[in-house]
Order: C-alpha cells, then structure tokens, then sequence
C-alpha cells in the first residue's frame, strides 16, 4: 500500500495524461461502465469555538482501470464575517495542517492499493475537467485566453488549457494585484506562452478566445457583454457566471446532470451553518436546464459540441464526483509506481485473514 | 496514525468496555447527539469468473468521544449454488486475504487517528448490540442460555451474554457437530461457566433464560413453540427467526428502526446479484412494526423494556450501522494507545499544508 505526499504527485502529475484518463472515464460514464456514489456530508457540533465538525466522502468505481476510488475530508469549519459576507474558512487542527484524503482500492483484488493527501489531485481534477470541456468546445486554433483568478485552482485551468489548445498569449486578473503579478510570474517563467497580468477584467477579457474562470469567488465574475462570437466560457462553480451570460452562450455544457443526489446529515446543535453552494440562477425558472448537455455526453458524442466558429460556447463545472478521483489517481498511481516515490506499506496491515 | 491488526485487537478488547461504549453512543442516538451516515454499496463487474466488485462504507459521527467513524469493504464477490441455494462467497484474492477496514477520525481535529481491519471489530460491535439489548431485556437473574450457531458470531454473542448476565450454563448448537464441539470446548476453558455442546437444537433451548442466535443462516433457526413464560431470544439477523417468534413474543425490540436508507448503485453487467437481505417476513402486512421500538430508545428509558418475569422478549439486529464503529473503535483506540500496540505512523503522511 502506498502512501504518496502531495510533494510526490505534484512532480509526477501530468496534466494531458489526468485529462486522457478523464477523457476515457467519461466514455465509460456515457455507457453506464463507471459508477459515481453519492457525496455524503455529517455535520457536528465540536468544541472550537463557532466552528462545527465536517466529514465529507463521496466514490467511484471504474472497472476499465480496476481503481475504486473514495475521497475523505474530515474539517472542522468556521463561518466568519467579512465585508458582510460569511466566508468558509476549514480551521488546521491537525498539528497545523488540514485532512483530506484520496483512497484507491482495485475492483480485481479489493485491496488498498494507496493513499495520498487529497489537494494536489484536487485541483487537478478540476483543472483536467475544464482542460476536457474546452477541447470538445473552444475552437480548434483557440489561441488567446484570458485567465480570471491567480490562486491554487486558477493554476490548474491554465496548465490544462495548455494542454489542450495552441495557446500563445495568455492575460491574467484577479483581484489582488500583488497576486496576480506573482502568479503571471512565475507561470510566464514555467511555460512557453506569453504570460501577463493586466490590471482589469475587461481588459483579460478583450480579444481572447478563451474566458477561463479558476476563482473562489460567490459572485459572478463574468459579464455576458464581455462575450464576442466564437468564444468559449468555462468556470469551475455555479457563481462565477449568471443567468445573463449563460443566455448568451449557444451551447451550454455542464460537467453533470446525473449527479446522485447529495446526502447532508446535519446533528441539531451544529452551528452556523451555510450552504457551500449557494445556487442562485442556477436553479431558477427559465436556466433552459433542458437545452444543457453533460460532459460525459459531449465526449461519447452523445450531444453536439461547438458546430460553427462562430458560436458562444460555455461549459459549467457545476458539482463534483467522485469518479474524478478515480481517473486522476489512476494516472497517479501509474506514475507513483514507475517513479519508485512514496512509503510502500505491508500489504498485511490492511488486509485481514477473515471476512465478516 | 495507529495502524492495528486484528490480532492485536483481539488481545486488546474488552467486551464489557464495549457494551458501555455502546451503551454510552445509544444514549446519544436517542437524542440526536449521533449521527448515522447510510450504507453505500457500489456494485460493478470484474474479471474474475462469475465475480463482482463490491464497495460498501458507512459511517458515524459521535461528538461525545470525538469519533468519526468510517467502514469500507471491498470485496470480490461470487455466488455459488450450494444445495438449491445461493450462497454469498467473498473471494480472498488480496495476497489470498480479504478487505475490510475501519477508519477513526477526530471531529475535534479532524485528523485520522487509526486504520485496522474489521474483523474483530464487526464480531465485536455485533455481540456487543446484542449483548446490550439482553441487559435490557433478559431477566436479572438469567443464568442458562441456549447458543445457536458456533462460529466467528457465535463466539462474541457468548462473550457478550456473560458480560451481562450472571450465567451459569450455556448449551451450544449448530448443524456441524463438530464445530460445535470444537467451539464448546474451547470456551468452556476459557470461562467460568458450564459450557457444552448438544446434539438438537431443542435440547439447546430446553430449560434456558435467554436463546442466542449467532449463525448465518438465510433459513429460521427458532422456532416458536420452543418459548416458554420469561424467555429472552437474541438474534443478529431477521432470517434467524419468523413471524410466529415475533407473534408470540410480548414485546420486540429492534435495532433501529431509523436507520438512514441504504443505496445501492448496480452497474449494469454486473452478475447474478442476490440481496444480501432477503427480508421474508420482515416487510410483510401485519409484522407489528409499529410496535417494535429502538434498541436506542429503550436504552435512554424511551421505551418500556421487561415489565414482568413472564413476559417473553425478543431482540432483533435488523441491521448494522456505522455509528456501531465509533463506539467499538473509541474503545480499541483508547487501549491500543494505552499498551502502546500497533504501528505508529507519522501524522504528516495523512495530513496536508492545503485545503481544497
């Protein structure tokens, strides 16, 4: 059994592998071959203060690779005010540092194959998702792409549309200017495109092909004026877009309309609690959900992609799954193995000579 | 992060420990202060001959000992025809070992504490749900007992009944006659009561306080005439007994009628499923169901337990729930730490300098 640090699979991942391994789950997906489980949240009450106790798992099972896959996060949640808005802010409390966790087990023999920390393969699998979606929907010579955020998930959105498209020339805003400078920096000084941070949205925005958002924000960061024929809009949550933009995009794929349901055990007592996807237009009358085609489906050919040069296209990573981790600890996995990294535990300890 | 492994488990439990652990968690449950979290099972095809991949976990949150429980099995699953009948058959293709874990986190610091096989503790939390419920419902003063069943469950129901009566002979049945002889001999060396093996399951019962059923049989193995005025009869599944037991008992006492749903995810392809339950009577019009009451409830004196030394009482473990591993595991935990058993891995392996 191997236990890798975010350390190992950061110098292992390879975001066009994560994406093609994505690629071939969705396949399966759109045959009924890969099985998502429901994402299952208990709240508690604990004894930090404001704060309540957060165990999230959701799975996945993809026999094609023979990976089980089950993502833990074990949190302890506060909820601050900030400029009027709650934030949520998971507290370090394990010696300073937070848990989640990736479990890969094979569907051939049972066992627990690895374990890893979860944040590496986290954003990766956001950033192949949207890699993925903008290979069906952007045009083929997509060149230009305007960036809005600089964090931890933005750096994930750039290596993947990279991975995917000639991209020559790419803009960088987000709201902190010292952020989006360092971030520019050093992703100008890693890869061969050219890029720059720019001072405001309209002028990321202006004269690029690609729209891609990677932000943590809860309001809208994207304006349907912004949106010239041919371009392609992705954002990694709900909030990043509105009602507006999504009307005038002619094509609209979501990551999922199958998602099994979200199942949240909450213990009365647990305080403070917000929902973490606050869904807005995104469950109004009138969000042509009807018209919305999956990305398992855009992949299969199950549903059209973009059909024209001209057309708006906008892909919306909408919810999680936890099949995500099963592709992306596959390549994982692969590459752990080949690269000899990690602690190779006895198989013994999590084995047994019984079964109840 | 303690790794065990069922031997030092074994060595470590204390039956009496668990029952008030257990106990302790019922409290709670009755008023909220626990949380359940539903048994998943995702069901998939693999390659091995007439096989399928099964993955289950469930789940628990017990605020009051700052246990988060999780159990997984991964399992290769057959279903051989033995006699007319489909038998569940879990193939140990793991290094020729099976796949079931137990996961503690802490709600207060989110971090995993421990990882150990199941096996002990599944045996464990049973005998201990069982033994619970015969506290409660068995007479004060209960000495002989009737055990049904010699094997892996038997053998923790035995554990469980002497740890809450003061008995004084146990006669032991089940179909192979020398496994029944096996097994009494052994445990009459290793406790203090009269322990024997008897050749009918009517000489079983005859004469006893309390009927213990420990099998895993799909086909009852009580039978209602066998009850006399004053009997407790203990079950750990609703196949061992049929609705002439229930019919003639005074008052039934289940394990939870709440239980969360538990979901199944099939993918298609996968073969020859049976369910693992085969309720038979249990859902059928007239079972008395809303008469049954809670194990949690009768523990917190919600609901009435023995009200007279000839009422006939009955204890069905209808099903199993996550939570159970919360209270077992804060127990191993807390005399694993205590001894200093199993190996201690670093804390920054399993947590992270991230959160996604």
């Amino acid at each position: 059994m191997l236990v890798l640090s975010n350390e190992d699979i950061e110098k292992l991942i390879d975001m066009s592998e994560c994406i093609g391994a994505l690629e071939e789950l969705y396949l399966d997906m759109a045959e009924g071959k890969a099985l998502s489980s429901p994402r299952t949240d208990n709240l508690a009450p604990c004894s930090y203060e404001g704060a309540y106790y957060g165990f999230k798992h959701m799975g996945g099972t993809w026999p094609r690779r023979a990976i089980q896959a089950l993502r833990i996060n074990s949190d302890i949640v506060t909820h601050p005010q900030q400029n009027g808005v709650h934030r949520r802010v998971k507290v370090p409390l394990a010696g300073g540092r937070w848990v989640g966790l990736v479990e890969l087990f094979s569907t051939e023999t049972g066992e627990l194959l690895a374990l890893f920390p979860d944040g590496v393969a986290q954003r990766t699998r956001v950033g192949a998702t949207n890699g993925l979606a903008a290979k069906y929907l952007a045009k083929p010579d997509a060149k230009r792409v305007g960036l809005i955020g600089a964090g931890w998930q933005a750096g994930t959105q750039l290596m993947a549309v990279l991975a995917v498209r000639p991209v020559v020339e790419v803009k960088v805003y987000s709201q902190r200017k010292e952020s989006r400078e360092t971030f520019a920096k050093e992703a100008a000084e890693k890869y061969d495109a050219a890029i720059r941070a720019v001072d405001t949205p309209e002028e990321c925005v202006d004269g690029v092909d690609i729209i891609m958002c990677g932000t943590s924000s809860m309001l809208p960061v994207v304006r349907a004026e912004w949106l010239r024929p041919g371009m392609h809009v992705s954002c990694i949550k709900t909030q990043e877009i509105d009602a507006a933009v999504i009307g005038r995009a002619n094509r609209v794929v979501v990551h999922t309309k199958h998602q099994a349901k979200q199942i949240d055990n909450v213990m009365p007592g647990t305080p403070n609690i917000i929902k973490e996807h606050l869904e807005g237009w995104w469950n109004q009358p009138g969000t042509r959900w009807e018209e919305f085609c999956d990305l398992p489906d855009l992949v299969a050919g199950k549903a059209p992609g973009r059909t024209s040069p001209e057309e708006i296209t906008c892909f919306v990573n909408n919810v999680g799954l936890g099949l995500q981790f099963a592709a992306v600890g596959a390549v994982i996995l692969e590459k752990a193995r080949k690269a000899g990294v990690g602690h190779d535990l006895p198989r013994e300890w999590f084995t047994e000579s019984v079964h109840p």
